[in-house]
């Protein structure tokens, strides 16, 4: 095993770290070195994830300097806010680091308006490069800090991202999101207990105060027409997004619907669908399809599956994107920007395929 | 019983069926005569449903008319286009009619357009009231033909009705529902089988394309600015609403998240909630809260609760409304339409607590 | 409203309080006069239960000396240890008293053994009539004292009893029982956080460890092979019970299958529930039937479904019976045996049929 | 891939078809030659699995003939009674065939008497090996017809053939399952409708009376008291199981709980589980723990986590099952016997992780 690369993960007893082990466990070019969890520390992987018993056997939940000390490149799965000065110490130290936190999503002041503090490192800011991969693609080889994007943001931004690249989008739109219960994590609460979360639906955070909403704007301001996109962390152009997220009684998924109101359009389904395809002809982990996307055609995965309708009537396009929350939409995609970053193909350690039922 | 008002129940296996009995059973003027349901023949009650075991034990399930002579007002649970034909004979008859079927929900040319065929029976269509009681409140004393409203069309109607009356509504809106799965009826297919349905959730007949569209635009259409509600029958503004439903994985519940984008508006949260407020002062089945709405508190209720937001960086509205498209959705407002019809107090066998969890 | 009787609930934000608050609030001899809760103190019931919102107005969660003050009668559904010393003071003040908790269902050495405590209030044990009225209806009037059964207890002891009194259950009987989440509170934790719980099945506690198991031994111990039910506080025959509780992904319902072995029986399936027909034959909230029982038939009811099978290969009786955990397993039957013990109508408060689906 | 072993798969619309197309794509010693459904015939493997879209592009969906033709070894996840005669056909054609049907498990006089007919080739059970590797694997390698066990006698025998084997499990025993409803295939029925299977628990084909039960006597009748298997096709000692399936609302998994009372039993719950661990100490996709095993554990795995206790009270032996009815209940143990019987490593294609949540 000595040609691998050692990867730490903090953060490894969340959902986002159960997913970095399938996934790096698969991976050929890679190791685990060290998994960190403070409420586990010296504990074993089965005490914390009976799927993985049996994996592993030689680790026990580290803390965080352990973990940074054993590898050549840190992932972590840990909150926004205790994130930046891990990294900062992990970089420091040499290491590469893809960062699945909200911590480098932002720029400085953007980052002050929506999470209400002075961002703690941001001199780290600029070396920062977001790693949704079909839209930040050409600047990610090399790059030793990849801000791995919200989960949300990320299947509103995919099913949005075509649609701005066409002028079709117009200054404002709509995006409500369906997403399972594990994108809360995994700290139990009153709300997310399950006799009180089965057989109920509702939304949260409503347009405007979810986080993610600046996330969208600000890689949906980056699109150019022309379908270049801007670089991490250069100006955007002005755009709104009314983001409201929906809980409802599952486990994984998100599914996006996003709906805006060009001006002049003439359009038709099968053109739109074009569109869509065109702009991710050459990414292996999106599927552009006409039918609908159901959230478990991707459950297990880390693909999205996309699809889009003109209405005439009313002038609406509404777009569509069905990702695994845990999959494209965390683990799956920051493992996805770690090849890409490394020069790995682009699918190493990643499920292209799910599991139904 | 002989004071009692009888009611005969057509599509007494279904769950529109169900919930009729349900509540009928506790309606103290009333008392069930009979039940009507093909694949059922000759069955009782508890054959069809276990929960109602041991309740109408002298009752077997008779055919259309048997059960149309038995009483003297008619429910019809019965499938759009099949409706219309036994609403006829039952009028005919002199029953006064329930009809839960999309049959008389639209004007004939608005039927047409939006179900594919020529109305059977538009001669009936000026007699029907619309049977939202919320806005129609005034026309439904003594009429003979109710067509009770469309789930998904309730939730989005009662969400947008106060915006329209205050002017805030503009020509346009998105409306997302998301619905359970009983929503669909209780014949068996392959999407809904139980391990493909659960831990899943899309979205089907997307913007345009859901006929619940037509009735949407015309209830609101009908909307005047000063508040007052046209006649279910007369011409109404044009509007157009974005409506997409999603599947989701729970039994029961609605909820219509819906958004707009008023021009030149000067509002706030509180202020919004207000407009919610007073159109609905008197409506002891809607409640206005600041919370957003969860299924989960109207499940086996008939009530509906709402809420709304302002975003005053997106300048977007977004009001939701939730309801049991088994409750308020389909029965529950059946009966209550029937009891202002009938000048019985409005929520006479309807339950206005549901249960939890 | 000054003729009713004035019933307090401590304990009244876990759902055996709000079940209690659901069937006193319909019960037509009782009023609510005071809810209990440390964590809800001084909170209205909407903020801790949604469903129930716009229902008692005027209250707020209390403290228990309030709460005790108020009341004439006296529903405790707290924490077993916690619960007795509020029952001694509850009594001293002149209050009936009806526990929903384990402090006073067995005797005190039983109570020892099984709890790992003292007894703290031993001198009230012979006063407490244990609540299952099916079995011990004949020593309920007029108690003030009600010792209401656990949930787990009531199904496995309704599905064994008839055969005890049959002469067909021998010394000894496997119980496993099927139980949704609701049964381990409200309180959250991670296990029972949906995203772990959801697709989940487990048993716990298994075979001879969980407390329930003596409940349900002294039970059947105390069924005389005549039928005749000993008193709640005497003797009883040595019988065991390998019980097993399994954890399943709903939210309400309890499923009971019992197994046992008669030396010599010659049965058949239809004699066999002739056994359990005669035993109940005069109990509303019972029902017998040849099709085995589903949790869903009983959801949102307070009454129970049983069923058995004789296999004539195996020689083993199997018996079932389905409660909701939350009603015939908790709130309904309290109120039930509160009803018996005060002369109402043994199904006031109660609801017969529940939801579906 | 000219190297590669051909292989067919017939049901392939069928779960267990799923099943196998996922470990079959990932099985480095195999391709997928052809894949059959009547149903979907002509249709490609996205329009009946959208987990799949993507995959075996080339392929459509063909009749029995032509997957037959195709393939070096066929599997059959075809319906019981259908199946015999398809097996014929193919080892007539020289392929090597896996059966997951029920067709070759029993022998010609028991499957008369459990299946109600005679079989339609007796000649071919002599040949028939029962694949339950851990068991059979002596007789395994060169078999050309494996029969592959059934989901619910899987997990039943599993749990109980170390008892059996160390002497301990008597003439009799009990064995209650949990199964996820994905064990009763796709078609849909009123029954497993969504809205009606979720938030439901129920027994089914209660003792003596579901076909598993035969399955499971048999397998346990051949378990020597040394440990020893007799052949899959030898005589076995008489041995009686009440066996009672229990459907629980998840998509998958199965939980079997055993019990037996074996006479004059001196046992620790340390002692139980060495038995355990013994017995499968060279078992890949066994773990026994101390534990007691959660379906999730194991969804999405193929393999199979047991734990025990013993009660000294009631002297009752409980052990536990659990597996993922889709992997070590099917697919998953059908590729594995594939494998031992063609000498590939034991695991191949296989997932010895599943997911969580």
């Amino acid at each position: 095993m000595s040609d691998r690369l050692r990867a730490g993960i903090l953060g490894a007893s969340g959902y986002g770290g159960a997913g970095l082990i399938e996934r790096l466990l698969r991976h050929e070019a890679v190791e685990i070195s060290a998994i960190g969890s403070r409420q586990y520390a010296g504990k074993g992987l089965a005490d914390c994830w009976p799927h993985l018993s049996g994996a592993l056997p030689e680790l026990r939940f580290a803390d965080e300097d352990a973990v940074i000390e054993s590898c050549d490149v840190l992932f972590c799965a840990t909150p926004h806010g205790a994130t930046a000065p891990l990294v900062k110490r992990a970089l420091d130290a040499g290491r590469a680091v893809i960062d699945l936190s909200a911590d480098f999503r932002l720029d400085a002041e953007t980052y002050r308006t929506w999470y209400g503090a002075v961002h703690p490192h941001p001199e780290l800011i600029s070396e920062a490069r977001y790693g949704l991969v079909e839209l930040h693609r050409h600047e990610l080889p090399g790059s030793r800090l990849i801000a791995s994007p919200g989960c949300n943001a990320t299947a509103a931004s995919l099913a949005l991202a075509p649609l701005a690249a066409a002028g079709l989008l117009g200054s404002s739109a709509v995006a409500n999101v369906l997403t399972g219960v594990s994108g809360a994590g995994r700290s139990p609460s009153t709300g997310f207990h399950f006799p009180e979360m089965t057989a109920d639906a509702f939304a949260y955070k409503p347009s405007g105060t979810h986080r993610h909403t600046a996330e969208i704007e600000a890689t949906l301001g980056r699109v150019k027409v022309d379908g270049k996109q801007l670089s991490s962390n250069g100006h955007f152009q002005p755009f709104t997004v009314s983001f409201t997220p929906h809980v409802v009684p599952m486990a994984r998924g998100i599914l996006a619907t996003c709906s805006t109101r060009p001006r002049d359009a003439e359009l038709t389904n099968e053109a739109l669908l074009d569109v869509l395809r065109d702009y991710y002809l050459d990414d292996p982990l999106i599927r552009v399809q006409e039918e609908l996307p159901h959230t478990k055609a991707v459950s297990g995965s880390d693909r999205a599956v996309l699809s889009a309708r003109y209405d005439e009537r009313s002038r609406h396009i509404v777009s569509f994107c069905a990702i695994d929350n845990l999959g494209k939409g965390a683990a799956g995609q920051a493992v996805q920007a770690f090849n890409v970053a490394n020069g790995y193909p682009e699918t190493s350690g990643l499920a292209t395929h799910g599991f139904w039922p």
